[in-house]
């Protein structure tokens, strides 16, 4: 049979580092390599009492076909979550996703032509950058610091390409690095978004889970002009298994989204829309989420201190305030990917930070996760990193010794 | 601000249908408009039983990330139903989708290079024509009789368009006609797809609810080079709002739709797919599945009768053996729209059948669901429709006498 396949696929393979995660599930391995939220603070019991109260008064209707931009009660929710972190939002600002990551999809779809630029952070979220690439997008970096993506290199970036489609940023705890865009830099954002005539796609899937420091506005809060699309989801303060996420936007891109969603799947799964709605109704949400800021704070704190005791001096990485990541730079001799390989046959895994770079060749990065091991294995994980990385860098320092005398 | 939206969003609409089917949802309207199976059907209890099981028993995996590809007893349990249909499978030929729309919007993605032509039923599904469309295929429409798409027709059209990609065939109480295809055509179509070298998306989303004649084994049953891709749903036979339906393919296939599922929404809802697993191994589905069939049958029945009774007598109809939908023909001076217009305002409603063909300015064609509403409902609905008809076609006769007498 002759190859059939369209000439967008070429471009799309299956993620390494989905591939990569699944090595790293074998149970005697201490995985820092996932993103997963930790299992063990699921409301198991609370959805059970949900589950039970939707079917025995919502009955079929909460098994039927239903409507595109999703179920009433939960956008309404949504519209005043929305509200309480400084975003002015009506349900028909709201669009309910089969997760955030169809969230992406749907936005790579809408605004990506062939070969159009848009901006993001170095390094950024691999997910997204599968999207856009599927979508034939041109990804121009910017270089961030500890207060996120620096806006001297956003502005020259803008300049530099004046047809780029949207800037897409993640300013809360970033995904891979942890880093958190500071509060000037986000009204800076919005003066060259309007100043350039590009839109913003603000993800934020981790914003909710701050440990430490002091809450930010959104970058949506100061949008005079209805350009940023704001994506969020339920998957790190709720469940992430329903599948939950949710695009609020102003209308005129809303309707868009709702005609791509209806070709995408129809609607998001009606029972755990309702689920979420229900729980949302019947339990208090912000102290599930106070819960989980507890144990991620501590575990973060953990990693922290471990690396601290136990990684080589000349190792840097981010501080996080939330979230579920640290980012670590190695020296530059060093190659993540046979750290990652190393560090496995010592049966604690990381992800090496090389695919979080679109166009990157960047080779001594690793993001680490800690929201899904135990206090223990986080020490016990870290310290044999540390031990491989002590022996690589003695390794490297006496391959360069050997290079200079001769 | 300039328009940002991508080209090939200039060619996507919200559907008119959906639009048309939220005028019918007024509490008053007898509708047979949509394509909705029998809530009272839903087995609400038995899911009540069965999430208590999954998350008492699984707990917090159910409610976890998981794999693209699916949850895996619930991909084996398919395997089970597609051998005993006589497609021959194992789990790696099978991806969980969200709902059967999502198995159509992959497949359009995996396949569908700009300007690519592909083959149909006229009429065919109108959301699958969304979602071809909107990948800017065009359409070669084959004629149908009442055995289904003519061999000789599709021959013709093969050989006239030799760049063919796939052909698009819903076999079983195809939507919107409810025509079936027969036998003989079956084998028939696969050896025109070896001799021209296409690929058949073989759509099936009603054949488990035959309610009269003989079962027919599906198209992909006499495949011989693994160029059948076969996509079915839970839709009809346990509960649409879940979304969940499947893919089965070979296996080269189904790795490339992984990597594309992992960009759409990374996966099917896992505490979904699990409700549904459970199902299948706690309660005997078949037996589920006898009730739908002795309801739609039932209703199906009279609608037929009703026809009969109340319609006037040049108008003709399909006589399906399963699914969900009648077609309707009109006189040919006849229509669809105002025919449509004028029930609504007699608080009945149908879906006009222009949408359902790709290219087509056919305007005197209905569909007629008969799934969703009451034994009363029918009798009294098709009255009314009746009464539309008759009105409309003296009207058209009248027109015709004077202008003859003129």
């Amino acid at each position: 049979m002759e190859n059939k396949f369209a000439k967008r696929t070429q471009l799309i393979k299956s993620s390494e580092t989905r591939e990569i995660l699944k090595v790293t599930e074998r149970p005697e391995v201490i995985s820092f390599a996932g993103g997963l939220p930790a299992p063990e603070l699921f409301p198991v019991e609370a959805i059970k009492d949900v589950c039970n109260a939707v079917l025995n008064e919502e009955g079929a209707a909460s098994l039927q076909y239903s409507t595109t931009e999703g179920y009433i009660p939960l956008r309404k929710a949504i519209g005043g979550m929305m509200k309480d972190i400084g975003i002015n939002s009506t349900i028909d600002n709201v669009l309910i996703t089969s997760g955030s990551q169809q969230a992406i999809d749907l936005t790579g779809r809408l605004f990506i032509d062939e070969g159009d630029t848009i901006i993001c952070e170095s390094p950024t979220y691999l997910a997204a950058i599968n999207v856009f690439k599927s979508y034939n997008a041109k990804f121009v970096e910017v270089d961030m610091d500890d207060e996120g993506m620096v806006m001297e290199e956003l502005e020259k970036k803008l300049q530099e390409h004046p047809t780029t489609k949207f800037i897409y940023t993640i300013p809360d705890f970033q995904n891979p690095t942890g880093r958190t865009l500071k509060l000037e830099r986000r009204k800076r954002m919005i003066e060259l978004a309007n100043q350039y005539d590009v839109l913003i796609i603000e993800d934020n899937p981790y914003g909710a889970i701050r440990f430490a420091g002091e809450e930010l506005p959104p970058v949506k809060h100061f949008d005079t002009e209805s350009r940023v699309i704001y994506l969020s989801t339920f998957s790190k303060t709720f469940a992430p298994g329903l599948r939950l996420g949710w695009i609020c936007a102003d209308e005129s891109f809303i309707e868009k989204y709702v005609a791509l969603k209806q070709i995408a799947d129809l609607h998001t799964d009606s029972f755990a829309q309702r689920i979420a709605a229900r729980y949302l109704e019947l339990f208090h949400i912000e102290e599930h989420i106070h819960n989980i800021k507890v144990v991620y704070k501590e575990r973060c704190a953990i990693m922290l201190s471990c690396i601290e005791e136990f990684f080589p001096e000349n190792i840097s990485y981010s501080k996080p305030e939330g979230g579920l990541f640290i980012w670590v730079e190695l020296p530059p001799g060093l190659d993540a990917a046979h750290i990652f390989s190393e560090c496995l046959r010592n049966n604690v895994a990381c992800v090496p930070g090389t695919p979080f770079f679109p166009n990157g060749t960047e080779k001594n990065t690793l993001r680490l996760n800690y929201s899904n091991m135990s206090k223990e294995k986080i020490r016990e994980g870290i310290k044999r990193m540390g031990e491989v990385l002590h022996h690589e860098l003695e390794k490297e320092t006496s391959l360069l010794d050997s290079k200079l005398t001769v």
